[in-house]
C-alpha cells in the first residue's frame, strides 16, 4: 500500500521546503518509496480527525496499511528500517547514526527554533535587539561544536544517512541568516545535502502544493 | 561487558534528577542493566577525551563494548532494543512507542527548556515578566493536547514504555511551577512513573552522587 503523508494546504515558509513535511518526503525519495500526500489548512490540523493521527494537531503524519506514526523523527527511522539506505547495516554505525538523529532533533534544532520563534512573535519587541545576541550565540555554540566533529568529512558519520539528513533539515531553517556561512564546512555539508537528487525531488515537489495554492498572476 | 554512562560530577539542579543521565539510568533499572558512572566536571566535559565521546561536551554518554553513543533519547533506544520491557514485541506498536519518544524530546521538551532558560538567564531582565508569560502558554498548550491525548489511560499508548519514560522525564523538569498540577491525568501520571522501582532506584543513585559531592556538614 502505498503510504499518505500530510502537509500544510499552504505552507507557512511559502515553499522554501522548511516544514517538517519536506523531512519525510526527502527520506521517501531517498529510499525510493512513491508516497501520497493530503494536504490540510490550520484549521484542520486542530480538528478531532486530524488530531486523532496526530495528538499535537501538526503536520506531517504517515500513515500505511494499519500503522499512523507522527513526529518527523519517527517517520523517517520507520522508513529507514523499512528500506535500505538511509541507515547503515552494521549495528553499531546504524546506532551511531540513530545518535546524530537525536542530535538534530533535541540538540541542534531547539536553539535554532528559538531563534525563529522569536522573529515570528518578538521582534516588535523592546528587548528584541539583546535577546538575539544571546540566541545567535547559542546557536554559534551548536554550530561551532557540529563544525569541529564534522571536520574535513563528507557526512556526519560514514556514508549519508538519516543523521545526516535530519541535521541538514534543521540547518536549513536557518536559511537566509548567514550563521552557517561562517563555517566553510557546514555550508559544503548542506550544498551537498541539497543537491542529492532526493532532496531536489522533495523540495520540488513540496514547491509545487505552494506555488498551487497562489492565485493565479496578473 | 557493563556499559558505561558519564554524569555530572556536581549536577546543577542539586540531585533532583533532571539531568539527561536520570533518562539513561532510569531505562537501564527497567530492563535489569547493571552499569557503571564515570563523573565529570564541567571543564572536563569541554576537554578533547570527553568531546571525543560527546560531539557536543554534555552528558550522558554511553559506552559498552565496541560502541559509544551520545543523546539520551538514542542510548535509551539502544537499550530498548537490546532488552525487552521497554517497547513493544508488535512491529506497529513498537514504532507508535517511538513516535512518543520523539514528541517527548522535539515537540514538548523545547517548549519547557525555553522556559528553564528564560529563569536561569532573564529573570532579572526588564522583559522577563512578559515573556514567561508567553513561554507558560506554549507549554500549557502542549500540555492540554498531552492530556486530551493520555485521558484515563496509565500510559500514553499501551503498556509502559520508553516512550513514556522520556516524556515523563520531560514533564518532571516543570518541576515546582505547579503547570503540571492544573491536569489531573498529566499529574497521575507522572505519579505512576515516579513510583516505578526502577524510577526510585535511579533517582537514588544520581541523589547519592550529588550528596557525595557535597562538604560535610558542620
Amino acid at each position: 500500500m502505498t503510504p499518505t503523508i500530510t502537509a500544510f494546504a499552504a505552507s507557512p515558509d511559502r515553499g522554501k521546503g522548511l516544514a517538517r513535511d519536506m523531512r519525510v518526503r526527502w527520506a521517501l525519495e531517498e529510499v525510493g518509496q512513491p508516497y501520497q500526500v493530503r494536504l490540510v489548512t490550520f484549521a484542520e490540523m486542530k480538528q478531532p480527525a486530524h488530531v486523532a493521527l496526530h495528538p499535537f494537531g501538526q503536520i506531517p503524519t504517515y500513515e500505511e496499511d494499519g500503522l499512523t506514526l507522527f513526529e518527523s523523527g519517527a517517520i523517517v527511522l520507520r522508513l529507514a528500517e523499512q528500506h535500505t539506505g538511509l541507515l547503515p547495516q552494521d549495528p553499531h554505525a546504524r546506532m551511531r547514526a540513530i545518535s546524530w538523529m537525536f542530535a538534530a532533533l533535541n540538540t541542534v534544532e531547539p536553539s535554532i527554533v528559538e531563534r525563529s520563534m522569536a522573529w515570528l512573535f518578538e521582534r516588535e519587541q523592546p528587548w528584541y535587539a539583546s535577546r538575539i545576541v544571546m540566541l545567535d550565540t547559542r546557536v554559534r555554540q551548536r554550530l561551532d561544536e557540529l563544525s569541529r566533529r564534522l571536520g574535513d568529512g563528507p557526512w556526519l558519520d560514514g556514508d549519508f544517512s538519516a543523521g545526516d539528513l535530519l541535521m541538514a533539515s534543521v540547518l536549513l531553517r536557518l536559511g537566509s541568516s548567514g550563521i552557517v556561512d561562517a563555517y566553510p564546512n557546514l555550508a559544503a555539508f548542506l550544498a551537498r545535502a541539497t543537491a542529492r537528487p532526493a532532496y531536489r525531488r522533495a523540495f520540488a515537489a513540496q514547491e509545487a502544493v505552494f506555488l498551487a495554492s497562489q492565485p493565479p498572476a496578473g
